[in-house]
């Protein structure tokens, strides 16, 4: 058995997007305590950058300590019990997962569905809460990991409001990509991860609770589904002044990761991340049409971070394609997933890969691999 | 807000351990996909070599992708349905949080306690599965991390076996410290932490399911209460020929560092490494008795890399000699725990802190600050 050294790899695919060596170095600092003052002080530093990031004041604002699915499943088991009606809004793998997600945690999911690509429809939420008026969560994912489309969370947000319900939002692939204001637009749960936007490695889910949702935790009648993941216990070792008690055994490594690369969104500024995004997409889309390759979704809902591209007709093997992009120029770029398996390739522009260096390079070995 | 610098710290609490230089480089390597060919082959050689270290033939053994809580968890989501009757042992804190598990998937829990500190004892557990026929899992802890006893784990899975129930094992800090015969013993399921004896940092949870563990799961008539570590869908990506499908996103970066440390245990040999814990034991116990410094578990059942130890009597603030050691000399110890808290200190003797250097540098500051 020996030792393992990856190769360099230009990640364009839909997460883990290419890490600085920042971050890295950060990771290699030594270990210290889970409760060591020190590492406590890192912890509070952490929150209150999350807090900026997600454009919340929330104080239940913290990562979750494992993928973004463990963030998902936190966000879940925490708000729903046993006979809760929840509308869900499905239009990629995403929203697909949320459902199991509801059930598991003994929830009614209510299904409000649109086509993979499309963003969620309004009008079919607004009937959904007319015809389930018990309903008290609506969750629904702003940035569709698997389509490339963007809905209308503030909207969404303020439909859930009018009927009384909390709303529960998947920001995987939109925390530090794009707009995401957690306050102004009323998201009462919001789940995250590391490996997108802010360019980590995977392995931390932050998320953010309003005071609404918090509450609506406080008065559970049934204990959370999850010891791990269950908010009563964790806030325990993540909230109180000064000492904190133990829960789990936090990532320390992982989390020195997360904080850096918090400084780092600190020191771009967050609009003007979010403007990268928007610009590399634009950069990227044009070098894409040249090549003949067109988008999934309409342009108003496209996410400039994640494009679902549908190959030339030519290509009959895209998996090769993929696999040449890889082994030949070093380049991840991802598959289709679920419904557009085999029907599209995902190209993402997150983090530190929204950069003119890996368009040009990827759209270069594009362009000798479809040759 | 700026870079986040970790004071070096030695590291001889309840864990996370010292990690070695070797393997935090390991974790600063390029991050590549989660479904690159070349992350699938490093991880099929991390579940050859987890399955060295549980000493098993296993086909189900991975490291579950968070830390040691969650892998307590999967084994309960996974083996546990409502309604099912399961004998656990509680000596500790450990055993407690295996009793909110079962509860909390729905199973009953039948409670086998044991004084802090003592051994599970066998005749209980014997008792138990006699009153409770139905009973079809033994749950206990191998290596009680809150009060450092060992338990016999050959003799409670052979009582288990006998009364036709599975095994379920808390490895937390047993993994790597001390003899750990999965096979042997016949341990139905178990799971451990990376934080421990491994000597990697935290979140990662090695776990091993025998074919009768995994039959169980297989014939479940119900579905997992966690979508995360639902086995039948984890397995699609750490199990198959070639081509894995994606469930969650894996920590891709500290399976660098669990693969470089079951590398280094490799080289020393498992048996070796065990044999290290022994002896450094008794060259801390020898110094601890001179400083006057008893144990809480009576010898034949003490474990060596968690020493949980009474202060003498004129330490009235126990605290404040834990914060000395630490801001003077830069060494954690650990605090008690639950029925513990505020009695005993415990000093960590896992991986790469079982070193005649950590051992001569504790035993100098403690003289210091007990003078």
């Amino acid at each position: 058995m020996q030792s393992f050294h990856p190769p360099v790899r230009t990640l364009m695919g839909p997460g883990p997007s290419d890490v600085p060596e920042r971050i890295l170095q950060a990771m290699a600092q030594p270990t210290i305590g889970h409760l060591d003052p020190v590492f406590i002080e890192m912890m509070d530093e952490l929150k209150a950058m999350l807090r900026q990031a997600f454009c919340t004041d929330n104080a239940l604002t913290f990562p979750v300590s494992a993928p973004g699915s463990a963030g998902m499943e936190c966000c879940f088991a925490n708000l729903v019990e046993p006979g809760d009606e929840v509308i869900v809004c499905i239009n990629g793998v995403f929203g697909g997962r949320m459902k199991e997600n509801i059930e598991r945690m003994g929830g009614k999911a209510i299904l409000v569905e649109d086509a993979w690509g499309s963003p969620v429809c309004l009008q079919k939420v607004e009937d959904a809460f007319l015809a389930h008026p018990k309903a008290r969560i609506l969750a629904f994912v702003h940035a569709e990991t698997s389509t490339g489309v963007r809905s209308d969370a503030r909207a969404l947000c303020a439909l859930a409001r009018e009927h009384g319900a909390l709303s529960l939002v998947d920001a995987v692939t939109s925390l530090g990509g794009i707009e995401l204001l957690v306050d102004e637009w009323g998201i009462d749960a919001v789940y995250s991860g590391s490996q997108k936007c802010l360019s980590c490695p995977p392995g931390l889910s932050p998320v953010s609770f309003s005071d609404a949702a918090a509450q609506k935790i406080m008065n559970r009648k049934t204990k959370v589904r999850s010891w791990f993941l269950d908010l009563s216990l964790v806030m325990a070792y993540w909230q109180g002044d000064g000492a904190r008690t133990y829960h789990h055994t936090a990532p320390v490594n992982a989390m020195y990761g997360l904080h850096e690369s918090l400084v780092m969104l600190h020191e771009e500024g967050l609009q003007n991340a979010w403007a990268r995004h928007g610009k590399m997409h634009l950069k990227l889309k044009s070098g894409l049409e040249e090549l003949g390759l067109g988008f999934v979704v309409k342009e108003p809902y496209r996410l400039p971070q994640l494009n679902a591209v549908k190959f030339p007709g030519f290509v009959t093997d895209e998996a090769a394609i993929r696999r040449q992009l890889l082994q030949q120029h070093n380049i991840e770029i991802g598959a289709g997933l679920g419904a557009l398996a085999g029907k599209v390739w995902r190209i993402g522009l997150m983090g530190a890969s929204a950069s003119d260096a890996n368009i040009d390079k990827c759209l270069g070995a594009l362009k000798q691999v479809l040759k």
